[in-house]
Formats: C-alpha cells, structure tokens, sequence
C-alpha cells in the first residue's frame, strides 16, 4: 500500500493514527537504486515506512542547482510502487510536500549548525548546506517522529551531521548509513549523474577509480599511509578535484594516528557538475 | 527543602527520580530580586524547581566579560534558601555545574540559532550571543525536561528567541517572561550594575527616564510615533546610545502599522559597561 501526501497537515493526521513505530526514509526525490536500497533496508525492519521527497531549498547555495534539480515525482512513485511489491502487507507513507511552506512555515525561524563538522570539505566549499540539511532533518524528525532513519553513505560528511545533531540533541532516533550503491563500472549513482554528458560521464570514471587506487595503496596497512598521501598530494594538482582527503571513519579527525578505518573523501569538479563519492578502508 | 547539584550526571539521576512535573529558572548567577522573582512565580505555580546557575560561555564574545562575570554561588544559596522559607514544601534542585564540560561535553558541537532574531539589535552587537543563549537553554531543557521556564523580560530579545526555539522545534515547555524589576529610581537591576562606580549609577538612570519620556510621548497613540521617533533621532546623537528602538512587542518588526503593543528597546553604554533595558507601551 502506498499513500501520498502532499500537506503538514495530512502528514501529522496520518501520523497521530499510526500505531506501529515507523522507519524514516528522507530524500530529494529523483530517485535511484541508492534511495531504494534505503527504503528496502526499512521495509525489512519496520511494517510502516514514512518516505520524504523535498527538493530542500535550505540546503542550496544562491548559485546551486535547486532550479534546475530533477523533479520527477511521479517516476518516483512508480519506482515506490514497485519496491513495495516485494514487501506484502507494508505500508509506505510518501511525503511529497507541495511547496517548501509546508515544512517551513514563514513564522519558522530556527537553524541547526554541527559546529566543526560543517564548516570543513563539503559545508567549507558549500556554506550554509550542513545547516540547511541538519535544520528540514530535524524539521522531518519532528513531523513523523521514526524509530529508525536511513541515510546513504555516499554523502558520508551528511551521515556524520545527522548523528551528530540526533546526539547532541537526544533524539530518540536511531541514524543508520547504507552502503553507496554504484553502476557497474563504479561510478557512485547520484541525481546530479543525469547533468553529465556521455563523454564526461566516462570522465567521471576517473573519480572511482583514483579512490580504489588509493584504497589499494594503504592496502590495510597505516604504515602505507605517507605513500597514499604522497600520491593525493600529486594528483590534488588537478584544480577539478575540489577535496581529496583521508579522514577518521569515526572522529573524521584528520589525524588517523589512532584511526582504525579511514574513510577517503573526494569531490571532483565535471564542468558545473560535482562529483561527490568516498571509500572506506580498516587499517591495522 | 534545597538541594544543589554539581554534576550532569547527579541532575539526571535527581530528574529521572521526580514524580511532579517541574518548573525551571536559567540563570547565570549573582542573583538579584529579578532572579528571584522568576523563582517565586516558580514556585507559586510547582512543587519542585529546578533552578540553574551556569556562567555559559558559549554567549560571551571573546571580548567580553564571562572571566570577570560575578560568580557569588554561596550568596545566591542563600537568597534562594530564603524565598523557599515562604513555600513550605516546596524543593528547589539547584544546578550549579563545577565547569562548562558538565554541560558542554568535548562531543557536544551543536549550535541552535534563530534566524532573523539572532542578528538583529543586541544580536548585532554581541554576534553569536543568541545563539550561545538557545544552545544552553536547549542543552538545560534536555537534561531538567521542563514543563515551563520563567525568563525575565528585561531581556526581552531573548525572551523572544527562546520562544521562537521552542515554537519551531516543538518542545513541550510553556516560556513564561517576568516583569522587570527596577530600583526605586528606576535603574533595572542587573548583575552588570555593580560594574558601575557611585557616579556611573546615577548618571545611569538616564537609560529609564528616557524610556519614561518616549513612552510618555506616545502616549498610547499611534498618532504619536512619528514625534517618538524624531525625539529618539536627536538622542540617539549621543554615541553612548548602542541603540534606542522601537519594535512591535509580538513580531519584533520595525513595521508598527499594526501594532498594538510596542517595546522601546535600548542598551546605552557606560564605560564599559553596557545597560539593557526596555519598556513596553499598549497602542491604539
């Protein structure tokens, strides 16, 4: 079964009546295997999942995309429709909220900032876009209090802000992060692939790959770590890669003296599109 | 019956035991009558509140004064053992954190802020002090679970800023905002007062007898405004003004078309210290 709502309001009705506890599905719409590996992740733990689709205008630069984002909501359902088949007997509640004054009221003021955590990478080269996900997260969290919210690891800096915010805040929501999903050759699936050109899109490959190459070069091994950081050092000389960096999986403190998985982050600029992929590696 | 609590931990073990529901006073300390009116409405409306003393430094600039704010905890055991004496009882739980970690923990690094309000006037002046005030007052509603929290309407922004949080991240906690409490002149009191020499507080009082005058001025007449704001334009001449406003008391907006409750808001500065005050006048 699938409902579609498009109002606040139809939201907190449908909600008030629910009496199982709901898993929370958050995205901007446009979507792919990545969301759907998501919503299948929630179908198998809850009977009732809550599904977001928001183009956030909160968390978008001036000169970003918001505009031109694909809006595509009916693809979207159908996509929905389909996963669902596989679940019988779940529910999915999508929230497809008409205009951004559903979830913003103009009476709605509060912003939430991960100091630190979003003001480095992708939140130094996007300001304004950690506060803008944190604030329409907590702002969803509030609206259709889940148990259990699901985020993909490929926007891993996002993953970190979320369960900081949940953290700091005390909110009784479990954050859990699912692994990245990609096309064959491995370029990460993404909403903003659709902006690339075929000749760019085998360009991207380039993304993938120098991150696997890394991978290979620690091998596991934190004594690999200079020569993996050699090798960035050479091919961060290319201006398109807007970050290219080895971060703790778990403080993303830089220093990975005591680190035993580093996550390899990278945003590789294709043209007006941003490539944002990132690979995890143990170290021993 | 007084207890006074030093550690997170102890506040949370108290709270977790509590069957009433509480009501809640932030302070930073060094009470005065205002304070102390805050605890007494407190305690007219609860059997059990829990009062905070934290000097947070999270809403002082770098170039401000938290070092040399006036930290007075045995005095302040004291004026409050004396209120409680006419509410036999009553239990006041204060919370009296030995260092700003008990509060802020090294993983803490969310920051709440309020759009808009946050930067405007006193916010202006002291940027990031609002945001530091609804962090903490969050961070102490977590722990202490409110069911309402009295703040005193000398700070009237923050009063504002406070409810604008609570409105929009739904917290279950009513904000009540308690008359100012002046001197027999005038002065408001203000833990900051006893930066000021002999001669400073009297030249001090200008501050209320020119809220006095503007409000004398408008008279309760919209009609009036336009003689108010030029009389507040040649004041305002004199520097020492950090500024002197006019606000609608429920939008805080500069529009009083339709206004029906104004605050006059000033903050004039002596030396170095600066007074906050302001006066509100019903229109028609």
């Amino acid at each position: 079964m699938i409902n579609c709502l498009k109002k606040t309001s139809e939201i907190l009705h449908a909600r008030e009546n629910e009496i199982s506890p709901v898993g929370f599905v958050p995205t901007m719409g446009n979507l792919h295997e990545g969301h759907i590996s998501l919503l299948e992740q929630a179908l198998r733990e809850f009977k009732v999942v809550y599904f977001s689709i928001f183009v956030n205008p909160k968390q978008f630069g001036p000169s970003e995309d918001f505009h031109r984002y694909p809006r595509t909501l009916e693809n979207d359902l159908s996509l929905i429709e389909k996963s669902i088949k596989s679940f019988p007997g779940s529910k999915v509640v999508v929230f497809a909220p008409e205009n951004a004054e559903e979830i913003f009221p103009p009476s709605h003021h509060e912003v939430l900032s991960v100091c630190g955590l979003s003001t480095i990478l992708e939140g130094k080269i996007r300001p304004g876009h950690f506060d803008g996900v944190a604030t329409v997260v907590y702002r969803l969290f509030d609206l259709i209090k889940p148990s259990k919210a699901y985020f993909g690891l490929k926007d891993f800096q996002q993953y970190l802000v979320i369960k900081q915010m949940v953290k700091d805040l005390s909110l009784p929501i479990k954050i859990q992060g699912m692994p990245i999903i990609r096309e064959t050759q491995g370029l990460a699936l993404s909403s903003r692939n659709q902006y690339l050109s075929p000749d760019q899109k085998s360009l991207a490959l380039l993304l993938f790959n120098t991150l696997t190459k890394i991978k290979e070069i620690i091998g596991h091994k934190k004594m690999n770590l200079p020569k993996a950081k050699l090798f960035i050092e050479d091919i961060i000389k290319d201006p398109n890669w807007n970050y290219l960096e080895l971060r703790d999986s778990e403080t993303f403190s830089e220093d990975l003296t005591s680190s035993t998985n580093i996550t390899i982050l990278a945003v590789y600029q294709m043209g007006t599109t941003r490539l944002l992929d990132n690979m995890q590696v143990e170290v021993q």
